[in-house]
């Protein structure tokens, strides 16, 4: 979108380009939200500006979980109620949450922070996996590591993720599981997509008489 | 989306509500953008934040247009180049950057930043529709105003809008014209809405013998 040199001040088109780093904002949104802030909500544009300062400049990995904090050891690998015989790893902090939400999980977590995915460039290297595989063998004795949970992504990248991270772990001696795959609460069976379903036959539960 | 007071270091949290001040980014998406800057655009965040910070400290409006400036009178209404004897009135800047890349009116503008819109308290105090009047009376004696064109918004607002400006002009004995409605260019009647076609019969135009 050419702009009139005329239109518009230096300090607003600088504005609108710097949205641009925010994950799906094209140009039309960046005007639209430098427009909204400078017309109706400067105080959030200040506030938005110091909580990013701050946000960049204090939030740090967890060395224990890689999660983002603020602490050398996050509060949830801190914490003792945790279980620390368990260890669910997942792609991103977004899927930490989605586990938390469960409240079903009360182990400890480790976030890849991403997936394997050759065509990107990130590898086994990328994702320090050698940090997961330190972090599994180095658990202390008295908190013998039970099982590594497997929850990355159902996806092509997830799952080639998984199984890679599956040999590597049991090459250590660590049992490892899977989340399971099938069909959604609710889901019904008309509606849900053949893969699903085929699935969800080939990983049948027989129910105990 | 109630999160784990463990799962996420305060900052974090901070920067994810400081995010929701902008226009269509709810919990979910601001989750995803803070995540992405912090894990991969630090160096934007920090350019973000201070863009915001200078944007906020130094746009404010024209004293002539009412349109975003960086100075008491904006680069267009100070350019010798435009024909000050046009006054265009359109609802928001990102009209008047569209208005501009038609490339065909040389005129001056006058942004009234909103429109009319008793339902959300937005009246002709709240668009300082004064300002516009005494705008348009102001004017130089060698640079007579020769014709305001309303170029609102075809929505109900955009149009009562105008149709309040046309009589607030007229009476100041100021000629007023409003931008067509019709068919757009490469429009098949086919394709297009009832109100749309009807309004293009209603105003249809003499062809020059």
């Amino acid at each position: 979108m050419p702009s009139s040199p005329l239109a518009m001040p230096s300090h607003l088109e600088e504005l609108i380009a710097a949205l641009r780093c925010l994950p799906g904002v094209g140009p039309k949104s960046a005007q639209r939200m430098a427009y909204h802030l400078l017309q109706r909500d400067r105080a959030g544009a200040l506030h938005l500006a110091q909580a990013l300062e701050l946000a960049a400049a204090n939030v740090r990995h967890c060395s224990k979980c890689n999660n983002f904090s603020e602490y050398e050891i996050c509060a949830l690998c801190a914490s003792a109620k945790r279980d620390a015989g368990l260890l669910c790893v997942v792609e991103m902090p977004a899927d930490l949450l989605m586990m938390e939400q469960t409240q079903c999980y009360h182990g400890m977590y480790f976030v890849l922070m991403g997936r394997l995915s050759p065509l990107d460039g990130v590898g086994a290297k990328e994702l320090h996996l050698d940090r997961l595989v330190k972090r599994a063998r180095e658990q202390p004795h008295e908190e013998k590591l039970a099982e590594v949970i497997l929850a990355t992504n159902f996806t092509v990248e997830g799952d080639a993720t998984a199984h890679y991270l599956a040999t590597l772990l049991q090459a250590q001696g660590i049992k490892v599981s899977r989340i399971a795959r099938g069909l959604p609460v609710g889901g019904e069976l008309e509606q849900v997509d053949s893969g699903t379903l085929a699935q969800a036959i080939l990983e049948r539960r027989e129910i105990a008489a």
